[in-house]
């Protein structure tokens, strides 16, 4: 008799994501993998996100935090569904439990599905959720030498937004090399200057998260 | 014949952490594990404490990053010894880790050893190294939140310094709260407002830090 043996526990995460993604795409929801250092700006990203969508664009949350639900119900107020996943001590959200979240969220109701992973510059990189985009969060008070201590994270996205842009009157940073370090590691990738505080650059992101749903969609 | 199992890996790391702690002590080595978020100030942190105890305390410096060699370059010019650990994928240090930079270092020469654990604020909790203190740098644009999103970093910690205190003018962070949720958590914990970019509190944080000293080798 022949044992079946799982390849390795990314390879099952892969599997799981797959059938994500067939899930999603069946409802036509869009998924975006929102990732971030704690406290660079992800809930408040998704906050604006839902403020220039509001009666365009059917949004659900899913909030994925090591422990607490303060920004499930953050999002909660905005009346859109939120699904909080609590990892216990797990420093990154999985495929398999993107699939309990899913398996809770009304997708029939939604278009568009913001994942806001645990704040963690490391581990999220390395598991794939089922999402069509992974946005990457890069705080300006955070230092621009993150793509450099920190590759993966800024390889695997699709766009990387420089929040805070309103703080660097206070903070030495040079937004020129970041980007070009960025571009250095990751030629495709879409970069924008944001802030969650101002709304500065917050159009232009919802600009860019449209077409990527068209496209998917067409 | 008894096969020998290793119970875990913490379990594993508690005793390889035991072991660089007798290491440490028969040296008079004082060692503090620095652990905070991607950007919150470790090596700012690093390069004030050695300016302020230039010639008065022998400090070497252990530098965890997941890849790059930027902070060790930046440590090596003031002068002090310093050696880079870089993880490859791995979010945290861990006992053996250390163990094998401490091989490298010359502990006969130093009294104070600061680690500089990888930026990260869930595994680093995880994983005790052999240090005799864990101090904890959470800085004021990563928001109050922090103490219920990543309680076990809050509870370990034996000191909490608030960094970025000069950027309290232009974010909204209620120092008094976030405080009281550390204490919340961690009744024992000595809690600093600090500055790296204006010096403001770094003397506190130095004389706390020698007397943790001074206790320790009497």
């Amino acid at each position: 008799m022949k044992i079946k043996v799982l390849k390795d526990i990314l390879g099952a995460n892969e599997q799981i994501a797959e059938r994500n993604r067939r899930l999603l795409d069946s409802n036509n929801v869009f998924a975006v993998n929102l990732m971030s250092s704690p406290g660079a700006g992800k809930t408040s990203l998704i906050l604006e996100t839902i403020k220039r969508l509001k009666g365009k664009t059917k949004i659900g949350v899913i909030e994925g935090d090591v422990s607490s639900t303060l920004d499930a119900e953050m999002i909660g107020k905005e009346g859109v569904p939120v699904i909080q996943i609590n990892t216990g001590g797990e420093c990154h959200l999985d495929a398999n439990m993107l699939s309990s979240a899913l398996s809770n969220m009304p997708l029939k109701d939604i278009e568009l599905l913001l994942i806001e992973n645990v704040g963690n510059l490391i581990c999220p990189a390395e598991f794939t959720l089922g999402e069509h985009k992974k946005v990457l969060i890069s705080s300006i008070p955070e230092g621009d030498d993150k793509p450099f201590k920190y590759p993966l994270m800024f390889h695997k996205a699709d766009a990387v937004l420089i929040n805070k842009i309103d703080l660097l009157p206070y903070l030495k940073f040079d937004t020129g090399g970041f980007s070009q370090a960025i571009k250095g590691i990751n030629a495709e990738v879409e970069i924008f200057q944001i802030s969650c505080a101002t709304s500065q650059g917050i159009e232009q992101w919802v600009s860019w998260l449209l077409t990527q749903m068209s496209r998917r969609q067409s």
